[in-house]
């Protein structure tokens, strides 16, 4: 029987992949040509580029709101509108490490950043020994045994290379960024640098969310580059008396003000179920967020500008958010799944994992959906993706809670991702186009089919 | 039949892959940790980056032959020896093209190089009128009618976006390069340019072969950057009568002597049988050759690096090539596939298609090796190699003929090959350490499994 079933569901697969092979094949190859031949989300990600950081709470952050809605006003939506939410708003302030031990005769600068959200140092910033921790065990063996006590604990974990994608080597490491500070206060630590989540030995430090939850005492918390946290541990194990002199100046003004941007194409048959695409405007306030999250925003943009150029339209409602916050609370995405939970989300696909090259989607619904959907992969695999795989969707539209919908994630090569993730790096010049248009491409390939093929299923009336 | 076949095909095929699944799948891990851990392959490449550009004939080209010698003695084989060839020596000079015409009130520059092998204008340079055409029809159309007589003829045939891969859109365009000069001096053009062959728009002009081959007379050709092209498309669509000041000065010093860099592994048991690893050792002059092709000879070297430090010695004898002038002839491999046409290979994988992220090979092989290679496809899919397709191995190794072998080539993604493609633009920095590295764990990771196997077969005493 299993044989027998195993040979019918692949010769029905054949078959069924062959039925819609030719005319399918021909809309995924329009929408990739239009998509490589006009580079409209690169274009675009370069006039979003040029507003600078964008911050949430930030004056960048508010020019990306108008550009997004001036932008999507300009397209062929039905209607397009703000979300009103509340943000942080925190600004980062002089920032300056420096070593002054006997190894060097004079202060050794060390490429330092606050993360997001961090204290401020006192003023003049302030001067400890460094203790260096491997990893969170050696943290509690030196603490229980008092030796933390106000010294700054530097976190010298690194992202290891032995990962394949290098998402795996992130989520690894990234709790000594966002617990670090909370877990060496209860130690009595003065402060904690963290090394960089990054695979690179480069002279970048790279922020990023961090969390004083639980912490009696809130300690500033800065990541220092990977070629620093080398020198600083070089320099510790020839003078373990030296100390660190750390400046990491920031301002807290509370919360303030901000929008998602939202734009939707009603349906022409099922205006009720809502197919989302998404990405954050916001970025880090280190760079141009190109990357992170700029080439969600326009992926998410240009593969509806795909789709609304097509004779044929689409049965459900497309609708694009650009999520405001991600990086520092998940405001708006909060604030959306909250505003829209009477709404019938049928699809949510995020992009917020660069403008490489894609390799495919992975995808957070029930087994039915998925397997509708990995038969579609063959269509994809021409244009270099093929990875049709269970995974997460994204931290944004992770927040909607339907029945039987299918939540999504574009997934992009990953191996350059953090080189430039919340660093200086992460400028338009660091995005290519044609990777970018891809991404594009694929996003509006897969709504295509799930709107055309009714995944996930909705009661029809016929 | 048909059907029962097709059953008895799949559950052959699941049965043999889970077969090798388990010992396989582990030492595909190990190499590809070993390779992103020790990131060998990149420190070689930094070393070989350092000594510059290496166009066959130069002094760059004879330090990388030295370098390739002392390096690969330093490793594991058991001998390494230089094999002589006859390059050409050819020099470049200076370079300068410049607008003069009413459409700017002073010269304006054009970033321009001559093509390889170009023979030098006149001295202070030629000046003459341009005459644009879109392709070859153009031209016949405009030089049957005499337009074409001592006018500097510029092709202006971009490579198209809407081709996937990138290497499609070379081949759809080269031909202006490498017969443009013919085709245009027998109209009487007193030299060519042409827009150089990249995706991007950008102002660095790129190199590259052509020839003479049937021309009664040599004249000049350049290549001109994408922004100089259109820069000079409208300019002469405004002034047709402007004129282009052009100066590529080059000195041929005929022929003289350089050497591919051969090192051998023997078998343990089949020393007869070689699987040869190579890429070419010679670059252009604009830049360091890091991606074109360093990147395939570090590839070659790493991989056989990875394989001598595992404890079971293969069975047959592994080579690694370093070839000579694949740019400017295909010299040392012409003269390598002589000097070895007695020995018998049995497969020989190439990689000279850039450092980039791989997404798998391409065989050059009768269809009974291909489908057995393709069994080990869902062994690589984890790193990302899907593509097992029959295609192209290269231009070096595919001077070599034989029976019954394996020509390969891996096959990176090629999204940015053209960016940085004969142009200044191809450096060091343009590489990334684990994009590389995985290119040379897939190349040990096949080659272990062909040797393994024994693909392609050869007569066994048992």
């Amino acid at each position: 029987m299993i044989k027998i079933n195993t040979l019918g569901a692949i010769l029905f697969s054949a078959l069924t992949i062959n039925s819609f092979a030719q005319s399918d094949e021909k809309v995924l190859r329009e929408l990739f040509t239009e998509a490589l031949e006009n580079q409209q989300s690169y274009k675009w990600l370069g006039e979003l580029c040029a507003i600078g950081p964008r911050l949430a709470g930030s004056t960048g952050a508010q020019e990306a709101v108008e550009w997004g809605f001036q932008t999507m006003s300009k397209m062929d939506f039905d209607t397009v509108y703000l979300q009103e939410i509340s943000v942080p708003h925190w600004v980062r302030g002089a920032e300056k490490a420096t070593w002054e031990g006997k190894a060097t005769s004079f202060p050794y600068p060390l490429a330092v950043t606050s993360l997001g959200g961090s204290v401020s140092t006192p003023p003049g910033g302030l001067v400890a020994r460094v203790v260096e921790v491997g990893d969170y065990n050696e943290l509690d063996s030196l603490g229980k045994l008092g030796k933390l006590q106000d010294v700054i604990v530097f976190y010298n974990y690194p992202m290891k290379q032995h990962f394949i994608k290098t998402f795996h080597a992130y989520s690894d490491a990234v709790k000594y960024r966002w617990m670090g500070a909370v877990r060496a206060s209860e130690y009595g630590a003065k402060a904690v640098v963290i090394r960089s989540l990054t695979l690179r030995t480069d002279d970048f430090p790279h922020t990023g969310s961090m969390t004083y939850e639980g912490a009696e005492k809130k300690i500033p918390a800065g990541a220092i580059s990977t070629i620093a946290a080398d020198n600083l541990s070089r320099m510790l194990r020839n003078d373990p008396q030296g100390k660190l002199r750390l400046v990491l100046e920031s301002q807290d003004f509370g919360r303030t003000v901000s929008y998602n941007v939202i734009a939707d194409k009603f349906g022409a048959e099922y205006p009720e179920e809502i197919m989302l695409m998404g990405g954050h405007l916001d970025s880090w306030d280190l760079a141009e967020g190109a990357h992170d999250d700029g080439a969600g925003c326009v992926h998410a943009m240009g593969a509806a500008d795909l789709l609304m150029k097509r004779k044929s339209p689409l049965k459900r409602t497309l609708r694009v958010v650009l999520y405001m916050n991600e990086e520092f609370g998940l405001d708006g995405a909060r604030m959306y799944a909250k505003a829209t939970e009477e709404q019938d989300h049928v699809i949510a696909i995020e992009s917020d994992a660069g403008g490489y090259i894609p390799r495919g989607f992975s995808f957070d619904t029930d087994s039915v959906n998925l397997l509708k959907i990995q038969r579609f992969q063959p269509l994809f695999v021409p244009y270099g993706l093929f990875e049709f795989i269970p995974g997460g969707s994204g931290a944004d539209v992770g927040q909607i809670r339907g029945k039987n919908m299918v939540l999504g994630g574009l997934r992009p090569e990953s191996q350059r991702y953090f080189d430039v993730h919340h660093a200086a790096t992460d400028v338009y010049g660091a995005v290519h186009p044609r990777e970018l248009e891809f991404g594009t491409a694929a996003m509006a390939g897969l709504i295509y089919l799930l709107d055309k093929y009714d995944i996930p299923s909705r009661p029809r009336k016929n």
